[in-house]
């Protein structure tokens, strides 16, 4: 994996037929470093899709390809049908992204250069999963940059209202269009498996529950309850369905549209393990401050009140708030709780959504798995 | 958790019964702060042992009993009879590791202040797990700064030559006595469960295979075959009868007395998943150049010849190289190799071995996953 922005300083001149078209990419003495699609709009002008003298369309195709065999090797779609199928970036595909639940694809474009790309990269997908609906959910502000509007609109088939995943021999429901991300946080995948190993006979929280993950795989997991607490009415709706789609008992467990804030605050928290797993507070670094002040409060929140040996798993999404601010800040509110914790798991996203080491920005989830005394 | 150490030069005087004794500890205006166990001979002259007003011996077995309950909390012993049980300054419990391998308890004492208490926690321990003998293999270099010599013997019952452990359902034979650390890397249990994960129909090589942990994962994953590289002939002898014990076919795996570092140069390595688990190449800071060395050969031979789509589970626990030091290395090899990586997977060790955030040695074990183009 190599470098694939070009910034616009960094250009001398460009020949290219047309904005968003792919052309070829020379150092400085005129030496071939291969192609790049290229928006003279954005600051990011140029993206890198092949190296030396590879085809271009050739090289973007194998990606897809190479993408898609590391799936095949992750997951056994028997037990697992819901997955990051290209990671952009991470798969060496910068600005598309696609995510499939069963049948349905959904896919998101970045770029104006993914715009063009964006068909054959679908009719190659179509070719490797059976795809019945190709669902276009391309909503980041930062397309605008690239002179492209929001578009939310079935390429491909109908897209059904709801559809039904399975992961990790688990049940949900998924609503593509109205839910957040893509529909359901994938990147989640392996913390939810680990919630569930540890929640035998425990009394847990889900906290930012949003459809009920943690709160399935706890129940199924063994937990005498798990409550869900989300700030959507829709959200913790769905977590009570998602938890009986999979005939799982959940007598005593609550499934309650509150503030996450308040509710940490005015509960007693009675909680063996506590999933604190909010949205991103941070969406740009100037947020970053704000964030931390958020991070440390609902951390120091639950620390305060959970019992001795309790486990916390605490996780953000924020790229902005990397991974030693977030462990500083979560360390912070062990202290402003008096409470000592110990480190038993540091994690990051599932490996369906890989780090490329030259684009930090997918490198972004971090869980930490602690123990309170 | 709060620091535990307390330096020879932070003190102004220590009035102390004997050496390896307990006593109050005072801040500079006399407050308490809590006890500690003092050994003026080494420079980290004390160990907090409890804080504020707690009983210090109290404090010392409520440590143990929740040490316990968070064992308990994450293995089903009918799956895994095999952990720490305690993890020294990760447990609150400084200077004192205790290993349990079914109903035998190894225990490793790293301090004179320890070697007072250790009778009083290893009946504690009794009291709360079924241990039919106590194995001592005190043998760490550091043990010299204590006034202590190395110490390998059993305190209760008989040590048997070899006993059999089970992990995750998979049946293990350790040599306590003559094995490395207490017999087995307990520490690496959730990566070789990553690993029979990922085995399914792919070749795999286990290098640095000791007495075969992942070669039996991998095998009982799926494998085809899974070749297992040792320098002792006796680890890889170990390796073939833990992968019989299990009934595991190996028809084609190789089990190889041999250097790593030669079988990485001379052997083709058409593997799709190998495993690079070296022992520590940095045993202190003077040798952490050397040691980045070793992780930068050991990873570029690798990388260069495995095929397309391959995965490389490669790890340090090497305390000396920090994560971000040991990614660096690996990327770097990557670029030696002229290979693209990406990180699908970043882990610690296994949460028996919990993370004190004021001990920073307690935080050593790197495990990353990267796919290969």
């Amino acid at each position: 994996m190599r470098h694939q922005w070009i910034f616009s300083g960094a250009i001398e001149s460009i020949d290219l037929d047309e904005e968003g078209g792919i052309a070829k990419v020379l150092d400085s003495h005129g030496a071939l470093l291969g192609h790049a699609y290229f928006n003279t709009r954005s600051d990011i002008t140029g993206r890198m899709v092949s190296f030396k003298d590879a085809d271009p369309l050739e090289a973007i195709m194998k990606k897809v390809r190479e993408a898609a065999d590391l799936r095949k090797t992750l997951f056994d779609t028997k037990q697992t049908n819901a997955f990051r199928v290209i990671n952009g970036e991470g798969d060496g595909l910068p600005g598309f992204v696609a995510d499939l639940y069963g049948s349905i694809l959904v896919v998101q474009v970045g770029t104006l250069g993914m715009e063009k790309l964006k068909d054959s990269l679908i009719e190659q997908l179509k070719e490797i999963f059976p795809i019945t609906c190709v669902f276009e959910k391309s909503t980041a502000p930062a397309r605008k940059k690239e002179g492209l509007t929001p578009k939310e609109e079935a390429l491909f088939g109908e897209l059904p209202k709801e559809c039904e995943i399975l992961e990790n021999g688990l049940s949900y429901i998924v609503n593509i269009r109205e839910g957040q991300k893509t529909g359901f946080f994938l990147d989640h995948r392996e913390m939810r498996l680990k919630v569930r190993s540890l929640s035998k006979n425990r009394r847990v929280l889900n906290c930012f529950s949003y459809t009920g993950g943690f709160t399935v795989s706890a129940l199924a997991g063994g937990a005498c309850l798990a409550d869900s607490v989300d700030a959507s009415k829709m959200a913790v709706a769905t977590a009570e369905r998602n938890v009986n789609l999979n005939g799982l008992k959940a007598e005593g467990s609550r499934f309650l549209k509150a503030d996450a804030f308040d509710f940490l605050k005015l509960d007693p928290l009675d909680y063996d393990l506590v999933i604190l797993d909010p949205p991103a507070f941070a969406k740009s670094r100037g947020e970053v401050k704000g964030a931390l002040r958020g991070y440390r409060e609902i951390n120091r929140e639950a620390m305060r009140k959970m019992p001795d040996g309790s486990l916390l798993l605490t996780a953000s999404c924020s790229y902005y708030v990397n991974a030693p601010l977030f462990e500083q800040t979560v360390l912070q509110a062990a202290l402003d709780a008096g409470r000592d914790v110990r480190i038993v798991g540091r994690h990051i996203q599932a490996p369906d959504h890989p780090v490329n080491l030259y684009h930090e920005e997918s490198d972004y989830l971090k869980s930490l798995l602690l123990v309170l005394h």
